[in-house]
């Protein structure tokens, strides 16, 4: 199965036919305006053994993840969260003892966000799974995909840390260490950036931003392609924040993998309106948060990666969600 | 697993903490006050081979039918359907013939209940299953569960039927006959009550109202007893309404279990107010909209049905999604 072939067959058969419905098909969240006020709502499931694994994750740890991870497409618009739904297949013979330890999650998720469970749908079946639809709202402008060629790009923190922690968790070993633990808690429990996102979004200054899910590389690619296929970049490898302590545990020759095509990070991309950078990055400082300029945007129609001078294409591949 | 044990662990667990939050948990969708709107949402997930089988229906049925159902949340509410999302497991496997199927069905759907598909989220995976979120508007009250001793109970049509459908799909003959065609469709394109909902919502009259998935039975209880446990009712076995063709299909035996147990009817469940009764049979005539009385609520505690005089307790039981 190809996503793009679905996601052209989408485009091609649903055309937006509502004005309320006002970007489209195909972004992190869809925006609609609903009288004064414009919700954003996005829908993200969660499949054990592709997205989690319960071999690895405790259950109060797999749906309060969930709700992160949806909460990131809100941040990824520039929107402010306000409840959500959960839809759960739960495993026939999951203990009531599992069933609390799943819902502990939720409640935690809830007060930590301050987000209200309106309401769900539960389902005893064969498989483990969870779908979370989120429900915000865009108090400012939403911030959508789609970049253009001379714009300065710019993630919102470390990358590559939870797809290392990911392979982690994998090798089942188990190291008493803070650099360990670290990257483990990066892929286990992941940040969705809603505070910064909210800045960002009051700035003005932000032209298109994504959440990062499927990898640097392969979102990178979204962002900017949303609107123009011919765009290009050049990300400067020294310039990507990344945690030393990825060397402790990985080859030289695997970090760039992990940090190119690991997914799973939920740090914000971003592009700034061509000419403000330097006054984008004095609010960031007055307003004490972290953001970092990785590359340009072009014209070639790729994506480059500096290496020390030394200039490559990204390869083609990027991350599949696969446990 | 057991449904109530969820329920009422939901229930403690998540005490209604934002005011915008009407409703609180447990009823057909949730409603939020925003601005001076408000808005209604549900989920609904289909799993093949719980809540659809392959073996039946075509990809396109099985994604329009998903659609309809959701909106029946709606309908219970006295909400008008506005948008929804999709989130798709698709089988490996699955040919893009039959991914575009499936998408034929919920671009039929969208364009038959002028509802706008703004998003989704797919996944490839081990089984095929279909999650639906849909968001509607209430414009004048929304209607909850929840229902007085006193008030007449009434139904929007024909009990049974989709239930008849499903057990005739599974013997898998084939019969060029209208009626058995019927009972076919009552279960494959199931129609949510959208129009009438808006006309019964109007009235001002209805006191509580839900939507028949799990079967009359298992539905009248969640109704009744949504406020107090202690309601009771007693439905005329005669009055509720139901297809003739029944009888040519099933033993007499049979019958009463598919109408008072057979889910998947999607009809509307409703009181009227005390007092109330001739103003709204007045008004539905006028209306032209058909609604049939079927029964009493009383404070018994228990659900009878008189059946030409003989007064029985329906059997606990009721009906468990499974193909």
């Amino acid at each position: 199965m190809n996503e793009n072939y679905i996601y052209k067959l989408v485009k091609q058969k649903f055309h937006k036919k509502n004005k309320a419905f006002i970007n489209g098909i195909g972004d992190d969240a869809a925006i609609w305006k609903f009288g004064k006020k414009q919700i954003a709502i996005s829908c993200d499931s969660h499949i054990d053994g592709i997205h989690f694994s319960e071999k690895f994750m405790k259950p109060e740890e797999i749906s309060y993840r969930a709700v992160s991870v949806a909460l990131s497409d809100l941040a990824a618009m520039g929107a402010s969260p306000l409840f959500y739904t959960n839809s759960l297949n739960l495993k026939k013979g999951f203990s009531s003892k599992k069933i609390k330890k799943i819902f502990d999650g939720f409640h935690q998720a809830s007060k930590d966000y301050k987000i209200e469970l309106v309401g769900g749908n539960i389902v005893t079946s064969k498989f483990f799974s969870l779908d979370i639809t989120v429900v915000g709202e865009v108090k400012s402008n939403y911030i959508p995909r789609g970049s253009t060629s001379g714009e300065t790009v710019y993630v919102s923190g470390n990358i590559g840390s939870a797809n290392a922690g990911l392979r982690l968790l994998k090798r089942k070993e188990i190291i008493k260490d803070e650099n360990y633990k670290e990257l483990l808690n990066s892929y286990k429990r992941p940040k969705p950036k809603i505070g910064i996102s909210k800045i960002l979004s009051s700035t003005g200054l932000i032209s298109s931003m994504i959440d990062i899910t499927d990898g640097l590389y392969l979102d990178l690619k979204r962002l900017i392609k949303f609107k123009n296929n011919k765009l290009g970049a050049t990300i400067d490898w020294n310039k990507i924040p990344k945690l030393h302590s990825l060397n402790l545990f990985f080859t030289p020759r695997m970090i760039p993998k992990i940090v190119l095509e690991g997914g799973d990070d939920f740090e914000l991309l971003f592009t700034i309106k061509k000419g403000f950078d330097d006054k984008f990055q004095r609010i960031s400082k007055l307003k004490k948060i972290n953001v970092f300029p990785i590359g340009k945007i072009n014209n070639s129609g790729v994506i480059y990666i500096d290496i020390d001078g030394n200039k490559k294409k990204i390869k083609e591949g990027g991350y599949i969600h696969k446990l």
